[in-house]
């Protein structure tokens, strides 16, 4: 009996998502974060059939793990319930169970809308994942969102880190199709017969498409026509040893700051000459280990201790870094330095002060990459 | 008396120039390197000025330093020869001296047409300064060659390195323009008086070619109409970042590489076990520090072994670098790695031995970034 040849775009997105099951448990239970677009209704119905047949080889059937799904619903947009609702319908067709939908409520916050609509996404996701036992949280993220992920960095000239993209693996949540194009999950959607849901507001062509869009739909595909077919492979390559390299970086910064922090003896900080506030959310910093650090780790160091202080991610950028780092090492008695989220910086006896804000309850900032 | 304003760029280029003259001493020689484009005969024109100036302020009147100049004609293309004389008469008719024109013999190499040229014009620079003690060279490198730069990088997905462009000083090399936008440059010859060469074969726009003509022709405009007015400087500034990472990062891996070396007693290596060549580009490496470090730093100790023992850089990928560290951190004894200039990489007895394909008296590869 002859066998039908599988789809290439279905034969890779199996073999994708089997390398990411491959360590699960029989009976572990897997989530796959669906919105009803393309790429997250084509990983849930291979996921899916994966489940079924994790460690299968010629010398063994393999064992099952549970699938499930999670739909996350950001109210942002009307009849965005309805759109959730479907999506949970095509996951249950495929037999994903449990298949949960969360409304969630995003507050705009210094960061703008759409990184608020993340952090309430993977907030849900992660609180989902607790709640229901989850070894494992799937992203339908692909090569086309890394290559978006990595011009979006450089757009905002930040450095490694922003310039690093998302890695495949980062605590509960996994990535099977970052090594596919978005055409791929297409042609998954196609092959399988789901009809994946097409964000009408999300056209990059038209005018006043958010940034995510236009990069996406207007300058990926001139990247591609300039620098060669394999543009995109080549940003999230890049994107891979940037982000070795950040995750080193971030590692021997964090030393640093602690060096930087222990040089100081608490007893011997005079609240009145560094003008050290009351309250948990001060940073005080000896700045000769800063001085000594190479700049690569000195500006992560500062940049980390303003985090700290509670100033927003977002909107703390290379300039404020700039600012805290002349304070170390163009030191000529300038003043208070002034961070996003009203903290401040300055600089007494050798010491390096960040005060917060006072923002009531500031949460330290978690890192989202997508 | 009124004075006549000074037209905004000119005063921007003005005021860079002057920055990087600022250290040098009373009739010290500085070149400017000039092709008759555009970007370099603005810095001519500009150089010219500001060298009767230097350290003026004032309570100073300032000193002279001597500007010269140096063309070098490629002899890539029928005419190169007229071109690099209207060069060196334009920089004669500003006033420098000497004004050197050096035609250079460009021969094809394993790295490509482009970096073969750019490698002879950096020796025929080097060499000319050295003979004519000059304390420094002014490159023409504008924002808008820094943000290409910053692109091609991305397009070969190689890493740090290749995304973290031109430094603004290295070695004898001084790049006053590296803040300034093309546009400015153009500006400053119209208002000058100076009417700069426009290479006909040099249009992205048109079919074939070169790469990097395309990136400025095609792939800047649509980043900058897409990612807002501010992307070419953000390009900049994300590579600014990236160099200070480079270049601890490379620091850290050259440590990292002695280490590995050094844990290595040569009377201790079996020529017939280690398969270890005669001859002095035989590179002796024990895994086990290799193995212990971060990938980031143990990938860039591998790269700069292969570089060691005569790979080129050009050619030497991140893939030839994956096939070095699978030998140290997911050794299962597969054979032989095939490198770049017929080098190659093998593991025996807990050392990595990468062997020169022998090419007679090939050079430790420099880095030049343009």
């Amino acid at each position: 009996m002859a066998v039908p040849p599988v789809d290439p775009a279905l034969a890779a997105a199996r073999t994708a998502v089997r390398a990411q099951l491959a360590d699960l448990h029989p009976d572990d239970l897997v989530l796959v974060a669906c919105s009803g677009g393309p790429d997250s209704v084509a990983l849930a119905a291979v996921t899916s059939s994966e489940a079924r047949r994790v460690g299968r080889s010629v010398r063994s059937r393999g064992y099952a793990v549970r699938a499930g799904a999670v739909v996350v619903d950001h109210a942002l947009q009307p009849g965005s319930a309805r759109v959730a609702q479907r999506a949970a319908e095509q996951c249950r067709g495929l037999g994903l169970d449990p298949v949960v939908v969360r409304r969630v409520e995003v507050r705009q916050g210094s960061d703008g809308l759409e990184a608020a609509a993340r952090d309430a996404r993977y907030a849900a996701l992660e609180e989902i994942a607790a709640t229901t036992g989850a070894a494992a949280v799937l992203l339908g993220h692909t090569l086309d969102d890394q290559a978006e992920q990595v011009l979006l960095g450089l757009a905002r000239g930040s450095g490694t880190r922003s310039l690093a993209g998302m890695p495949a693996r980062r605590a509960v949540f996994r990535r099977p199709l970052l090594g596919l194009r978005r055409a791929h999950t297409e042609r998954v959607c196609a092959v399988v017969g789901i009809d994946p849901w097409i964000d009408p507001t999300n056209d990059g062509t038209a005018a006043g498409a958010p940034l995510r869009s236009r990069v996406r739909d207007r300058l990926l595909p001139v990247l591609g026509d300039v620098l060669g077919p394999g543009a995109v492979e080549a940003l999230a390559r890049s994107a891979d040893l940037l982000r070795d390299d950040a995750d080193l970086l971030d590692l021997l910064a964090a030393d640093l700051l602690a060096t930087a922090r222990s040089a100081v003896d608490p007893a011997d900080v005079d609240p009145a000459e560094t003008r050290v506030p009351e309250g948990p959310a001060a940073v005080v910093l000896d700045v000769t280990p800063l001085a000594e650090a190479p700049a690569a780790l000195r500006r992560r160091a500062l940049r980390a201790a303003a985090l700290e202080t509670g100033c927003p991610a977002g909107t703390t950028t290379a300039r404020h870094v700039d600012a805290l780092d002349a304070l170390v090492v163009r030191w000529r008695g300038q003043g208070e330095v002034h961070l996003p989220g009203g903290a401040r910086g300055v600089r007494a006896c050798g010491r390096l002060v960040l005060r917060s804000g006072g923002r009531p309850g500031a949460a330290p900032a978690t890192h989202h990459e997508e």
